[in-house]
């Protein structure tokens, strides 16, 4: 943030997306899957998930061109069950694979009350949220797993194995917007890392370890060489444990720890799985669920918690629903740059 | 422990689950709901889970006694889908009511790759890891969420809202015993916070918040009128309120602030709900499944983890297999005066 942009300009979703669409396109992805991936990332922006959103532009860009992620892959999907999707990805991003499952996945559980999308082979590169959201506005509960690139202790470990291995949860709210949230269960992300290296300031104390595995609070010691530790010491560890499990070693895809990309310079992504879970509260019986979960959250706020996961996107994305995109000046010349360079 | 009782006597297995099924029929429970209640709980007794184990017996008798839980019920189970079952536990323990729903869930799992039981009107007095260690067992993976009796706190909330609400996980590991964690999503568990209340000593600082809501960490505070808060901070918040919604409102169950015993003296279980989903890995089209998670755990303690969830345990039941469980004549004699008051 500098002074001298104060009032950033707004532009409109539709216009954000057809911008991110074209540098994709641009960079060598498909059309059909570049309209997948521009949706997602000016989604993430839109509700105030920088650290997914235009953020990640220059990384796409870099990973694309560096022929790690393969931009054009047509994923496979192969119905494996009738409660089980398996989608190969072709190497290609995680939200085209997922995409192309989506209604198969959907129809097995309106069919059977559960069902699952085993995807592997896949990039992922954004935030979790945007995954679950549309099931749970259809009335679906959905649980997802990611693993990343090895970056993570496991408890008391010298030597990183786990990505940050994000973990997400959405659900229907009656007469809400659905409850979502996605966290990496390290103790923070990379992103936040890298920030507090650049502003100088230290993490709290046991953050991670640095090169040798000694416990450090230094973030550039973390980058160097070092590695992040997992979030809510032995609990955390053991469901960093169980997401490299849910998705890699289910799924087929790649560990964590397998992750090469040291031929592709300027790769960024990490090539390894995705598990997508799904219920249908309806499907079992339970009619009154939404509204069970909507009284729920009123007595969790009536307790005393004052923000819910997610109130901030929704309030931020009401706001941008009214007045456009805030982007800057410089953030739009940058973006414009990878069209006419 | 007391010098007095230096080498505990050694009981068979299926003597402690004798006796324990005994003091169960005599408390109300049908020989069917006692066989298998007996059973897990010499299992707890037997793998070191101890507070799961004998330590329960206790409460078990005077819940019964108070007429709170219905030792007699019969589980209604209901085909609900091609991949879910529901199971309606008709305010009996919980066990029963998984074991009437198990075959018919396992076929599920079998035919679909994916399925579910939804448990409800249950009470869960014990430790998760023995509902899922036999699935894994069988090569399924498992995941299980319960409910508990309202002594957590939501976050930077006074009053408690949850359970201390355990989620447990199951894998198969190729050539090894299954991988199986089980843990509340709680700071800690209330028999940890009475143990320090014994022993008089404090708990980490904000463990919990004292009758006025402000944090506290004196053990006798949290118990008198006071509450726990959930583990791991801003996630560990949003997993306890996932656990809620997966146990309770998806099953058709009480949330944990719903359970009011004040009208039985002596009980002590909640009567809430029980999730558990299972994965078939090979019916998902990934046959080296089990191996994949095997080496995964090698790589795991190769970086530096020392052990890893259930390590202990089967530690200790192998040693048990070989000379019988460990009971003190005490323990023995207050076995027996259920038996002979």
């Amino acid at each position: 943030m500098t002074t001298a942009d104060p009032t950033p300009r707004r532009l409109p979703f539709h216009q954000l997306v057809g911008l991110l669409r074209e540098i994709l396109v641009k960079s060598g992805v498909s059309q059909a899957n570049a309209e997948i991936l521009a949706t997602n990332c000016a989604t993430c922006e839109r509700d105030g998930s920088h650290s997914h959103g235009l953020f990640r532009i220059p990384g796409y860009v870099s990973t694309l061109a560096s022929g790690w992620v393969d931009g054009r892959a047509v994923p496979r999907v192969e119905d494996a069950g009738p409660s089980y999707v398996r989608i190969d990805a072709n190497n290609g991003f995680a939200q085209p694979a997922l995409a192309a499952g989506r209604a198969l996945l959907v129809e097995k559980v309106r069919q059977s009350g559960v069902a699952v999308a085993a995807i592997r082979n896949s990039h992922h590169f954004s935030a979790l949220w945007p995954d679950l959201e549309p099931f749970a506005c259809e009335g679906l509960v959905g649980l997802s797993f990611v693993t990343g690139i090895a970056c993570v202790i496991p408890l008391g470990g010298r030597k990183p194995v786990f990505g940050t291995n994000p973990l997400a949860f959405a659900t229907p709210v009656e007469g809400h917007e659905p409850l979502a949230f996605d966290f990496a269960t390290s103790v923070m992300s990379n992103g936040d890392v890298r920030i507090a290296a650049q502003a100088g300031r230290r993490l709290p104390p046991n953050s991670g370890v640095n090169r040798d595995g000694v416990p450090t609070d230094d973030p550039a010691a973390i980058l160097n060489g070092g590695a992040l530790v997992p979030f809510g010491g032995h609990k955390g560890a053991s469901i960093i444990l169980m997401v490299e499990i849910l998705a890699s070693a289910l799924t087929g895809g790649q560990f964590s720890s397998e992750v090469d990309f040291s031929a592709h310079p300027g790769a960024e992504t990490p090539r390894t799985g995705q598990l997508i879970l799904l219920i249908d509260p309806a499907r079992g019986g339970n009619a009154a669920f939404s509204g069970r979960v909507a009284s729920l959250l009123e007595t969790v706020r009536g307790a005393g918690q004052q923000r819910l996961p997610g109130d901030r996107r929704y309030r931020v994305r009401r706001d941008v629903e009214a007045h456009g995109v805030p982007i800057s000046e410089e953030q739009l010349a940058r973006l414009q740059s990878y069209l006419d360079p």
